[in-house]
């Protein structure tokens, strides 16, 4: 008998077998999750469980307080802090988190990456923001719910967590599902959308972004971003009233 | 009952597949049409539609104003970029655009790449030039029509457009069919050739040349030109009347 | 009949066969190693013999005074450096050697990498260490068991050796089932672990951490530690007593 | 009924299909020949023809005079540089050429690269040498032979040319069966070996190490040449008179 949880599981199967595909990870080192907003709960993969041999059944299902709602395994240890992103950001329904190692690399380097071309540009009308270092008490507390609010609070109130952009100066709060991408300083990217396979979609998004910012920076050390009429258009052309990319709806 | 331009249709289709064959984008971040110069129309890429699903029904065909003459799909977003070129640029039969991030690198940091060596001379006898950044009331007016006429410019009236070689000076108007390659500022690079084959293979050497004069740069930032005598003993041998390079004719 | 190493011949074959597929190394250039504490013996790669034409059968089984137990081929020329890490590491069962690029390349450049990110955290508390230079007393004497007496003195008496950390500070002694990686000053990675498979793990995690840590360093060149307390929670959520990373035992 | 030179041409093949498999050269951008000594005729690849469809058959047979003595494609035109390195290199069977990237990269900067590790030492005890540029009187009389006479004089006759080594001191000549790679200025690397299979190993080799010494030494801008003591260690044991790595002879 099947499951109530079945598509969900299969939405969060699918799209956690696109990390490995699209080389966005090794070994087990990154999760998805699909979020069903009506039922209040999301489907995510298991821990430590290798790609090659996860299956659908594998997958786990919790609600927003991390009780197991379905599945006989542990839920990623990354479970609390995309539970915090579904609790706080509006109209998303899936989110990833991977080691992929360009992104991790500007996540490590505690930079948010400039925007500086349409590639980005397609994706989000801002640079990419790197969060501040998450705070002791705040891992004495509770680290991966930490790390969830540390990003809520990076969009959301910039001001109380003392979040920067890129050139230094004070972040203004952005709206998440028209900025789908975040780097966690020291840590790494987590990427959301409308759905699970968009989420990982914006994963792929932001490590090609990633190193094409990196390789940019070192054939130009006087780069500049984009102007903003050119980041409009792009933008607007893919998500906005008008927009004119792909088939329609 | 086959279309009358179920070759072109082909033609095109094949070169499109080419694209994530060859790693030059990632989802659906290209594009390459192919030209009929005597029925005067071009086939081209469905919008937003993943390469890996597309088939040759979905090919659309245009003219050169752009009316869609068969196919149910909305052609590539890019589509009036094709146009311009083809209706500006002598002997051209196919024209490719990608996001390959070596060459989407060098256009986001705005420099032409310099001529560093012979695999680049068996191309083009000329660096590659980036494009000035498209103007904002350009963008407003018509922004891909306007990227088509801006890379035209680039190449047969560089002083209207300001453009300028990678070292500064003043470009010269360079002979398209004989410079199949350009990087448009803060987007990436459109490339062309005799058919659309060749055009995506001009994609493909374009992304070798810029990621080798990136790693050439790093490691001698002293680096020097080709002289003009290997340039064109390079570029002769390959394309020139007693070009001897291949199994002739 | 079976041989009583089957099952550790079968161990070191499997782990030598995820060095191609991981692309930790080209040719022949690296060597996996399953120890059986109890009968005092190993089993290794035979010499120069290419992965795709190995079978379990060509491994080679040899006690720690390097004597031939089972097998008709030379064993990998590196067994004695094995052999040394074997006989002074507690709780090693596996150890691994490559040529993967990017940790090669920061053996040749004599540097330890610094501990950047939690990808790193989740493997070691610690900076990976870089040996000193072999002494030419040493190689003339018996280069492959001399490098292994390198690798531990470096872990165990830092001192005697000169060993020194990244930033130049005088290196600390090093638990080694903790810190499963080194770099030998102008060679190249050895890693290990519990068992043959996790050995070879490591040295896809290390490969990873140092193109990371790369990057890292020439986006940001005022980068920084990650700190120590961030360090902690990772190291002890995945290894400590109350781990929680993972399926449990 | 078969050719005398059947098992030249298989021999030949079989390299020249390394090339795409190891990654050493996009499209036709590559050659090996093979060399048999005693017919005094080599074996290589035809010009512009494309891996996946070139056959045994296609592959085209030539004496040092470049007189065709089978086939019905013409050669390589790079058969000229071939044809001089046989005539003058003692003890080699194989050629191979390639516009492998980072050996290539080092080719454009125009730069030797420095001997930084063991991978290295394996293989060559001395820096791997860059030709100076060709002369334009040189690539007017007859470009590919003249390249073939340049690689000779600046191994046999460094002092002739000009050559230097990569920190700019006079070169020394050097025996080429024992250092079996060679940048050419502005063009890319010539390999040899042998034999065919091991003419385009070494040329896998020098990809490797090429892509290696640029991250050395962006890592540590204050990079060291390997000690020379272990130079001839790794060198000797690989293949000295005592020679222990692999399986014997």
């Amino acid at each position: 008998m099947s499951s109530i949880y079945q598509t969900l599981k299969e939405e969060a199967f699918e799209a956690n077998m696109q990390i490995p595909k699209r080389g966005l990870a090794i070994y087990t080192w990154g999760n998805v999750s699909a979020f069903d907003k009506d039922k209040g709960v999301f489907a995510i993969k298991p821990s430590g469980v290798p790609y090659d041999t996860m299956t659908v059944e594998d997958i786990v299902v919790v609600d927003l307080e991390l009780n197991k709602v379905e599945g006989k395994l542990n839920p990623s240890s990354d479970t609390p802090t995309h539970a915090e992103l579904y609790k706080s950001f509006e109209n998303i329904g899936g989110v990833t988190h991977t080691h992929s190692p360009y992104a991790t690399s500007w996540a490590q380097a505690c930079r948010g990456i400039p925007l500086l071309g349409t590639t980005h540009a397609d994706h989000s009308a801002n640079p990419v923001v790197c969060t501040p270092m998450i705070q002791k008490d705040a891992v004495e507390r509770a680290y991966e719910k930490e790390t969830g609010i540390l990003i809520v609070n990076t969009f959301l109130h910039p001001e109380k967590v003392g979040a920067i952009s890129f050139d230094g100066s004070p972040l203004k709060p952005l709206v998440p599902s028209e900025n789908p991408m975040v780097l966690v300083a020291g840590h790494g990217p987590f990427t959301w959308g409308s759905n699970a396979d968009k989420s990982v979609y914006n994963a792929a998004v932001l490590e090609e972004v990633a190193k094409m910012a990196w390789v940019t920076m070192t054939v130009n050390p006087q780069w500049k971003s984009l102007p903003d009429y050119v980041i409009d258009k792009h933008y607007q052309r893919k998500h906005g009233k008008n927009a004119y990319y792909g088939q329609g709806k």
